[in-house]
């Protein structure tokens, strides 16, 4: 496991020689979609999820034979100015519920043929052993036993912000070296939906309560009280977009980074990253501010109800799949989206072309195609 | 096959003494999925989606082990005013295209176990014969070869629009019959957003122009052509939301009478229909002013790109599951649908309960049964 911020700058430069996303697939998989028994575009968004997909992996008509979800776990020392509904121990015992198979994620990867990967990036209190196979796999390399609480000072050291990324990046490069083509990412840490409004006030400017929700479910006074800590930990912290690892680092979580991390990686090596809820899209936002336009390369997959996400997924330019009123977390969203992932392959492969089927249709129409150039 | 209009009756009649959906097994749902590894209504829609399937059926944990796709298809009259993209020995095309598996619903209806069955309620032109086993059932029973042009006259007569929801009921009471315990509904016909959105603006009394969008994908001008082509069916026919069955033979098609049908009839077993787009939404807008309070059996698929389907889904009181800019039909947005019952079943039967793994959370709480009440 390595810490050495070289590992993050090679990836940033790999990113960087990347560029956009690949033109010459992208028409090619359009051109493929007009051909097929429908009317063009008439499948909608499943046709530009294939487009996008083909433009990030560079192949016209990519297939996902192994995909894998990894959840990263953290807890976070705001947790002592009571922001959430739920103790702290709750993360640890959510972590055992991940590996045995007990948790929502556990149940949708499985309906999607994803495998589930557990990073202990920084649980602060002893995960409970359980009987039984292991249903995911877990990597223990905490950071710290959890943050410190950011509204009183930074949630961990700029080291300690470049280590979490680092781990994200091992994990992303251990996936890809394993021949995962399809990356879904998400969270489990109670508090960290104030974290996540802290990193989204900080990277967009906004007021807390502007991307301040009720998380796991807190009552109006709790609320307003999470409202408070938010704005001290940014006045405390004076985090801005110009140092995104700044942002990471003093009002951030250590399994946002590793999001972070997972991110960079896996997008540098054209897999694509199907991002879940409110604190993956914050860690995208981090993400984005690293590698700028790397956002092309996520498929967003729902819009939750914590009213950051809406204001993520708009400074992101990426519209959600989903949108299914999650406040979950965990992934949840991301497993879900790749059922559509599937959908789009399968109507691609699938289907007649007009040609094929005898049917009366359009010819090809190259305004289309010179639209996706 | 009956055409006799006592099977109608006696089915609203069925419907009638069936009442609202059953709450002690949405209650009961509810308790089930309050005790879950997870924030109570944290995942959102799938957990209002078991809890209305289990009032449907009134089963607390119903699954769903054999789902039907019905497409049904038919042809209109209304083409000879050129309100299409494409011309009208399409819809006979794509009927083979379904028989053969080639058409976009033939592999989303793959993906999620469920079988195809084609109805073909009034197609115009032979239907292509074509190699090969046939990969979906074809219920040929046309009431005429299309309807006639709405825009001179009434599409159908009267005991037409009583045979096609006949045939409907007759499908319906075959698939019930055969196990089919989720049904899905979509159509096939070129023309029939023209005639979906006289029978919006029928039922609505909203302008042409609200209810009216471009279909398969026609030009300006042809739009306008097509909201002046509505607005004089309307004028012509004089349809109103007092004579649901007049609007059908006024401004409807064979396929929207055959929907109507399969709706009002599967209904009626208790077995959750899964709506498509704005075709199936008109069709369900009659099938509502004939049996008030049914869209509760409803499960709105997704929201399409036409601007009619709103208004549809708005005068339902449904909330669609999907928004992906769907405009193919076929019941494609339906089979995309039922993936999310597919995931609203895992979780609902794979998840821990709170105390079986040992995480702490909330106990049952009794406001939110009582909500359901």
């Amino acid at each position: 496991m390595s810490d050495d911020p070289a590992d993050l700058r090679l990836t940033l430069e790999t990113l960087r020689a990347l560029g956009p996303l690949d033109t010459t697939a992208m028409v090619a998989a359009t051109a493929h979609l007009d051909a097929l028994t429908k009317p063009p575009g008439s499948l909608g968004r499943l046709e530009s999820l294939a487009v996008q997909l083909a433009g990030i992996t560079g192949e016209p008509r990519p297939t996902f034979q192994r995909r894998a979800i990894v959840v990263a776990a953290a807890d976070h020392g705001v947790v002592d100015q009571g922001v959430s509904a739920y103790p702290p121990d709750v993360t640890s015992q959510m972590v055992t519920n991940f590996l045995v198979g007990g948790a929502a994620i556990s149940v949708l990867a499985r309906t999607v043929g994803a495998s589930v990967i557990v990073v202990d990036a920084g649980v602060a209190t002893a995960i409970p052993t359980a009987e039984g196979a292991a249903k995911a796999r877990l990597i223990a390399a905490p950071i710290r036993a959890g943050t410190s609480d950011m509204s009183v000072g930074p949630a961990m050291s700029r080291g300690e912000a470049l280590r979490a990324i680092a781990l994200g990046l091992d994990v992303a490069d251990g996936v890809v070296h394993d021949g995962v083509d399809l990356l879904g990412v998400g969270e489990m840490g109670i508090g960290n939906t104030t974290a996540a409004s802290a990193v989204t006030a900080a990277m967009t400017g906004l007021p807390a309560e502007r991307v301040t929700g009720r998380g796991t479910g807190i009552d109006d006074a709790s609320y307003r009280h999470k409202i408070d800590i938010v704005t001290r930990a940014i006045e405390r912290n004076r985090p801005g977009p110009a140092d995104p690892i700044g942002v990471l680092a003093t009002v951030g979580g250590f399994e946002v980074g590793v999001l972070v991390g997972l991110m960079l990686g896996a997008a540098a090596s054209r897999v694509p990253v199907v991002l879940d809820g409110f604190i993956t899209g914050a860690a995208a936002l981090i993400a984005a501010g690293l590698a700028p336009g790397i956002e092309g390369r996520f498929v967003a997959a729902h819009r939750s109800v914590e009213p950051g996400h809406a204001v993520v997924l708009e400074r992101l330019g990426l519209r959600p799949l989903l949108e299914l009123d999650l406040r979950l977390g965990e992934a949840t969203g991301a497993a879900l989206a790749m059922s559509l992932v599937d959908a789009a392959v399968a109507v691609r492969d699938g289907m007649a072309t007009f040609d094929a089927a005898g049917v009366s249709g359009p010819a090809l129409d190259a305004k289309r195609v010179e639209e996706v150039r």
